[in-house]
């Protein structure tokens, strides 16, 4: 498959949430009119994007068990992924607690923190106690994890990312509003809290 | 000005914030060219961008106070806006804690859980107590409050949301992985986390 867009991958993240809440309710079957609403866009359009997919109609909508095994292969999520996680303060102790991440498979191996308060307690989903920062190397030395998760306040984030990126990590979620360099065979996904609450504010201060 | 794109909305956001990040550091002017490598565009792009808030460059590079100045005001948050914020859970905490949001005038006058643990105590930057989910809609009726801020359960969106939008609220800040709908004279901001991760994973999945 020709590489996509990210434009096309947040689109296919966004049916999936969609669907698998309509799996839970039991739905088994889903039209593209639908689809079209929830996404806010064309049924010719969503016909497009799960066509790519090579998932077709068939008699009366999609297969919503179908469609999601798909989406799951394509967005690779159909495997248990292992994280870390830097930083358990309050954001990092929410996404512990979070369980639709652990529900698709992402699952939180071990946390650091270089706050003794937070070290040997345990949050959530946390497979096992909060663990000092100097314990960060050796645990990734010792075990196998690709994502790293930071949400470490953002004069440290450049140092932590040097660690993880020495220690061979693949993916990094950053959660700090600071984007760290890392070199290009690293993935680095930041999250644009700020940037979402700035574009608020200039959406609210035009709407009048 | 004509409308601007959400694309250069967010990168306004994403220069500003490393603006704030010079001007703390007591940087006096900017480069085209440093501001290009930080926002990974060309240099063009960059005197564009910041051509259209009609700040020219004049001797070395971008004065940062000006140029901080004019996007404090094409952002709309040279002022003070007083949120509320609707679930005080952990993730709640951490917005309550986040000093990036009240040093750019962003307070939280008020905040409201169902949890009566929770009410009553105060977090970070919150002006008061938590108080109870009753009090919301008396709070919002006697206050002048513009922007609401949801960390509540996927389950809880659309009644809270429904609720703040019979309440006058103008604007939404939504962190829960469910998307509520609002009337067009509403503005809606979703965060959106898991679609973040999931991208990530197609990414790291993609990249070997």
């Amino acid at each position: 498959m020709e590489p996509c867009s990210d434009l096309y991958i947040r689109r296919i993240a966004k049916y999936y949430r969609y669907l698998s809440h309509l799996k839970q309710r039991g739905a088994l079957r889903v039209l593209s009119d639908e689809l079209a609403v929830y996404m806010n866009i064309s049924p010719s359009q969503v016909r497009t994007d799960l066509g790519k997919l090579a998932v077709g109609q068939s008699g009366y909508g999609y297969n919503v068990a179908v469609l999601t095994t798909e989406m799951e292969k394509f967005l690779g999520i159909n495997k248990i992924n292992k994280m870390v996680l830097i930083g358990a303060g309050k954001l990092g102790q929410a996404l512990l607690c979070y369980e639709g991440f652990y529900h698709k498979g992402f699952r939180f191996g071990a946390a650091f923190d270089i706050n003794p308060k937070l070290q040997g307690k345990t949050f959530g989903f946390l497979e096992e106690p909060v663990r000092s920062m100097r314990e960060l190397k050796p645990y990734l030395a010792k075990n196998q994890v690709q994502l790293a998760v930071l949400a470490v306040i953002p004069e440290s984030v450049q140092a932590v990312t040097d660690i993880l990126v020495a220690s061979k990590i693949k993916g990094i979620w950053n959660f700090a509003p600071y984007y760290p360099k890392v070199p290009e065979n690293v993935v680095l996904e930041n999250v644009h809290i700020q940037e979402s609450l700035l574009q608020l504010a200039y959406r609210l201060s035009n709407s009048n």
